[in-house]
């Protein structure tokens, strides 16, 4: 069974490589009534697409959204809306590196274990640019989820390398915030440090990793499924399937293995007409349900893999070699990689959304 | 869609309460040929139930299985293999407490939420009782990957509270290392020293949180799917799915954050007509398929919610009122997941290792 | 991907063989507060049974289901409900005859093509006493069905050989009308030829097809998916996934290929304040879609290919040979074939009632 | 869950309006290695499209597929395949009387309770134009079926109104006999009969319905699945989810109901090394599962709703009023049915060769 759907309700295909035509995503599943033009999908988009900023490549991809069906008059008519994003430069550049060589970190090894051929321009479907129509179908998502419950979902920098930002509450940061620095880091202090960083690892030659922060707000008690489809279940795999993604935590994460239960449980509280609890180190999910906290998880991203510095590495034939990636890379994708996030997220909640429907009378 | 069903291709559905008649899995998808009897699924269950050492809860519980379908003759039919496992006590206890009053850290609030309804004896549908079948339906495809491809599946404890073990080779763990000591922790220093302090929050009336690091040898490069049912998404998804997960990572993990590039990057190297990698900080995957190496995860386990010292909470009702765990609950969950974590591991390696079959030819 | 699972959202998968332990059924899905005991799933599962009445085989199956999860205090829980159906009589007979020889019309054959191996006993996995379980989960969908809508599914023998029933108004047919004869024919002058010829291939040593009409009244307008999951699509699915089905139409049927547009469309008109056709030629659903109109459709069953005369075959081998089946045999499958049809009706239309909930805003 | 994906393992996910920028499908699950370009789909396309006779609607459409993904350097990589087939003429036309007049025996009013709106260009979604991604995804599946095992898809028009082709030997038809003649069907005598038949009805400013039969050849023994996705099961729904069908048979068929088991049964034989019958009334399936013989399906298809001449039926807000459709339709649905009726069978045998290769040890 192939892998290229998402969702179960609300449901996502993808198709496209990286110098291909174009990437394609078909969501099927939106209920029909949604107002919906390209204008939605932009804003997701331009903070996705590499370019804005020196942090990021300086690779040009236009990433001009098309909606192929599924609107009508303006709004989503309940039928698969198709998206189709054209790569802008199909230009067949010189590949002979990529082709030969397995690029350390990279997917070239794994793809020609699986499938005993690739499309090896540009790292083809394994490369980073596929997720461009996962952000476009995520847009929907998202108004979705801001329509119906006044969903917001907001993610940031956490982390590059050693240096930490210092949110206190996350469910408090906002996306001008996250967006005042090309870093998107909220926190003043902590971002020209990372910036700094960031410049110095590119003048490197180098790359580094980091963590990033995904924060959803008033998600209602109640969604996700017990068992096998718990919430963070589904989030965890969506955060997974995203490229560079080794880490993924809710709450208080991997420090709840320090921690006793008398420290670790958050204490149920009345706060009006609801039942809450005083603090949320559980992340917003208890038995993979959501209690109606804010959703925290965060992703551990690791450096790019390209660097313009040589590596060694094999040739397909296992002869050794060594290569230098060509071409402007990220030298830190974090802050690309805070949309793609925010994409997954938005598409796990409005999936469950859908899905808690099914409980009602 | 309800989530009651895991994998695409091996797939197993589950029913069952904690103190309903028995809990019960449909694994379907099993080749035929293989030979199977209980007595394939007996020595993974008895390494999760209860009441093996005074490590871990002393309820009694017998974990028979019952094979109904699926087996004929000794061996698989290709048809579904259905697996019973009848709880032992269905005695009704005195359940006023947990049916009242919301314990903190576990499901009955968000269960509430969902459903407006629950079974709140034991837990219900959340009790961790409901991961017995799942355990036997690994026990399946365990047996498979073994035969198939000599693939092992070793899980350990790697950390309880502060004390974290020394595993430098994680492909090299056995089965015997691991079952030495009741606490499943394969370092002879550390061992001793994890059961001295779940001993110690025993006797405070508390729990303790930890790390389990679970390993996959001998899986070939190429399993995987390249966008959203990577390995590393489909692992991720299976490790939070189970109960008190807070957090999952693959090899280097959150350590990623901290290393550059050229510190991260695992060179390929040949080794004899193989392609590998002369280092595993990648996990054994990349770009979500599995590359060869040893498949190396670890799971954050938070404390056991369940406490015997009194914790403020509220009643449905929202209430104030203090909640004390009658009965007898582990101090620590960390040696009981290990079998756990070991058969979500097997699930998914399963459906993947057929799901490959599908590539050929 | 194996094939044991029906449903969309209402999902039913199925285990168990002829005769081995049992049936088991796991019900996902199902909303939870329904009122549920063993005692609503006894009807139809009497009325499937064999033994009832000298039409059908007269083998002893006891068919007492046990639910095994999922209700709670006699409602319903919304998690997945499991029930079995032990094989009261698991003796091992003589199946040498079987084991060795294929039957004409059964699946003998193509189950040793397909895995290699069979459980012969009794037809294995093949036997129509896998329907049981379907039977007993369709219980709880026509439950839902009725109680949510109203709708109401009843099915009947429309033909037995060259006999045909007489009904008008297929809608106004009654479940006491139905089961007012063992051949549940509701036309009182075809009944008794029925049964007559019935009688006559029973003493022939043979046995003789029919066709089955199945109805739903008061179905909602705007169930099922305009595409691949229309909802005549999934009922045709349905009715085909019985055994001994060789046809199923909808309406008018096979009958339209002798019609013009302008004699078979069915005319718009309104009535109170709905739109509705002036006939229903078209059988319920337009574009796959229902339109308010009663659902019918026919199944057409071909005749018992166990016989107790001598019958030409092969051996595994390929052996040339002669078999007679043993045992009592249902001379004609339409009076037992009645509850299992509606039983996909049932869980087909259960399925639709949820997947039309996702469509609200 | 929505409908628009096809298939478990090949899975075909199509979207797109009638008179919207054009259609879309995604091919997932098709292994590497095939060869395949733009060249494959055109003649399948050609064989729907509209205009190729008089017998058809002489509508242009253009048809003319763009692969955008997942083919590189002429083969398949195993990666989605996604094709466009852009609408060649979007002009925005007099769509007022479709707007708001239901058309007898269109899915305009069903579609208006399903989703409370709806695209009413041309149909929209409900237009069998959406069928031309699916005849391109089919002409990938033909392909691989004929290269892994020389399988061979006819269809061909088996009746028009009460015209019937006598066809001794359905699994001797050649695609040359079918394309002989513009309604495709193989029997010279009845061929003309036919053409005279829809020319009739066409002056008649009227429309017909008929029959078209479908057929596999070389299909080894063993596929499908035993219970719900029988062989037969899921062709049944992919006949049934191409529009205008309303009844499907196998083999024998309907007219089963008047056999006796003794005249029904096929009887086993041994042919050179192999098992095969002496006669196929079984239409190549036993137990759901293909026996080797030929699979031979019928499908009825009703008349062509849209008609020139006026009909009767109601606005949107339930006045009586009256309806002509406008442009060119086809008079009769039946000779660009062939090439639909084939890819579906395609789509699921496809689906079905890849799920049995799960089975291999």
């Amino acid at each position: 069974m192939p892998g290229n759907t998402f969702g179960a309700v609300f449901r996502v295909t993808t198709a496209g490589e990286s110098h291909g035509p174009g990437n394609v995503c078909i969501v099927d599943g939106c209920p029909p009534g949604l107002e919906l033009s390209v204008d939605d999908l932009r804003p997701d988009l331009d903070r996705r697409r590499p370019g804005q900023s020196k942090l990021v490549t300086q690779r040009k991809e236009a990433d001009e959204p098309q909606i192929l069906s599924g609107v009508f008059e303006g709004r989503t008519t309940g039928t698969p809306i198709a998206i189709l994003i054209p790569n802008a430069d199909q230009r067949s550049r010189d590949y002979d590196d990529i082709k030969d060589k397995y690029r350390p970190g990279h997917a070239d090894y794994t793809f020609d274990a699986k499938y005993g051929r690739r499309d090896y321009r540009g790292g083809g479907r394994s490369s980073a640019r596929e997720t461009n129509v996962r952000v476009a179908a995520a847009a929907i998502a998202k108004k979705l989820l801001r329509q119906a419950h006044g969903i917001e979902i907001v993610g940031y920098v956490k982390q590059i390398g050693d240096i930490v930002a210092d949110i206190r509450s996350p469910e408090q940061v906002t996306l001008d915030q996250v967006e005042a620095t090309p870093v998107r880091c909220p926190d003043p202090i902590a971002a020209p440090r990372m910036i700094e960083r960031i410049e110095q690892v590119r003048q490197d030659q180098d790359s580094i990793g980091g963590v990033s922060e995904l924060v959803a707000i008033n998600v209602p008690a109640g969604w996700g499924e017990p068992v096998f489809d718990k919430l963070k279940a589904d989030l965890g795999k969506a955060m997974f399937s995203l490229p560079a993604v080794l880490g993924v935590e809710y709450g208080v994460g991997f420090g709840c293995a320090q921690l006793r239960g008398s420290e670790n449980n958050d204490i149920f509280i009345r706060e009006g007409e609801n039942v809450t609890t005083r603090t949320n180190r559980h992340g917003g999910m208890l038995g993979g349900i959501s209690s109606g906290l804010p959703i925290v998880l965060r992703c551990a991203i690791k450096p790019t893999s390209s660097l313009s510095k040589p590596q060694e590495t094999v040739t397909r034939g296992g002869e050794p070699t060594t290569i230098r990636t060509k071409g402007r890379h990220d030298p830190c994708l974090l802050p690309r990689f805070v949309p793609m996030g925010e994409a997954m997220m938005a598409l796990v909640l409005a999936d469950h959304m859908l899905r808690q429907r099914l409980m009602n009378g």
